[in-house]
């Protein structure tokens, strides 16, 4: 399969262009990195890559910004970050990307455990994560027979750990190559609708 | 207690109303009816009605608008319109209300069935859904002590399916006023965090 792995540089992108990589044709994207350039939040990047690039078998996302922050900050304009970056740059892959995959290619987003297990400062990771998985749900029925769609929902990754810890107390690490797992599940198996939650 | 429903013209508001104005002064607010007027979609009207209205001890909304369509012609345009009507006009309603409630006030959005049992034409509907019922799980941890946050998710209203039925088929209706008990839970109830499910 010639499997596209966007956001290829982040530690869960390149588990998974490693997992991918070993039996499939992976081709990395990144804002600044990989074999083809695309930003997510730039539709006609997406439209310019996926140009570029000719029909994929299967789609990936590893990619999202959110603003973390307290709450009591939070306001319109901090959670639209999210809501654009994380949230809509994946929802616009997946929307202009279905004219340009196989007609039997998978599309595999990034959520995460925040959806259902929230921490400080993570109420717009939680909004985002929430809206992708509900999206996937509804999207999975309604696509072009054939396409798939599912989530990975990964808990905090052992490699980021260092940064991340004081956030996530009490969270037990996943290290990304068993995330990586849960996206090889969604591109190599036949399910369509899921979210693989992988914490 | 003084209770703001936002929304209240509307089939679930009317019932909401209805349930708390047994036992509660009801202020109903809407964008062109209401004791007060107040338009989610823009945050200088909220703010003014908050203003206008002194301190409350709840605020319920049973107001939101997405794009229901066909998700091969859905597009960045059709999703923003939910993201900016029933996701963020919520959200902003706690944004902003915030600084105007009283000690123990609770903020009851509305969400819905379709965050986890889709329908044809409901992928903004779910996505939006599915953003607030996170926002709720995350922001009540992060909420000032003693403010509280839930969400409602009703069914499909029985006193809708004049118009709704071809696209819910198989959905067991539920009464306006069996889903306003929810509202009463979140508002004269202690829990926080949660997503009342009504179907």
């Amino acid at each position: 399969m010639k499997v596209l792995v966007v956001g290829a540089s982040g530690t869960i992108g390149k588990a998974v262009a490693s997992e991918l990589g070993a039996r499939h044709d992976v081709i990395t994207a990144g804002r600044n990195s990989g074999n083809v350039v695309m930003d997510l939040c730039d539709r006609s990047s997406i439209v310019a890559a996926f140009k570029k690039l000719g029909t994929v078998d299967a789609v990936v996302a590893t990619t999202g910004k959110v603003h973390f922050g307290d709450f009591a900050e939070m306001d319109d304009e901090k959670y639209r970050i999210g809501i654009n970056d994380k949230l809509m740059g994946q929802v616009n892959l997946v929307l202009i990307g279905r004219d340009y995959v196989a007609d039997n290619a998978s599309f595999t987003l990034t959520t995460g455990i925040l959806t259902k297990d929230p921490i400080r400062y993570g109420s717009s990771a939680s909004m985002v994560n929430g809206a992708l998985e509900s999206f996937v749900r509804a999207s999975a029925i309604e696509m072009k027979p054939g396409l798939r769609i599912n989530a990975v929902s990964p808990g905090v990754i052992s490699e980021a750990m260092e940064g991340y810890a004081p956030f996530f107390r009490g969270h037990d690490p996943v290290p990304a190559a068993r995330a990586a797992l849960g996206y090889a599940k969604s591109v190599e198996g036949l399910q369509t609708g899921q979210v693989f939650e992988i914490f």
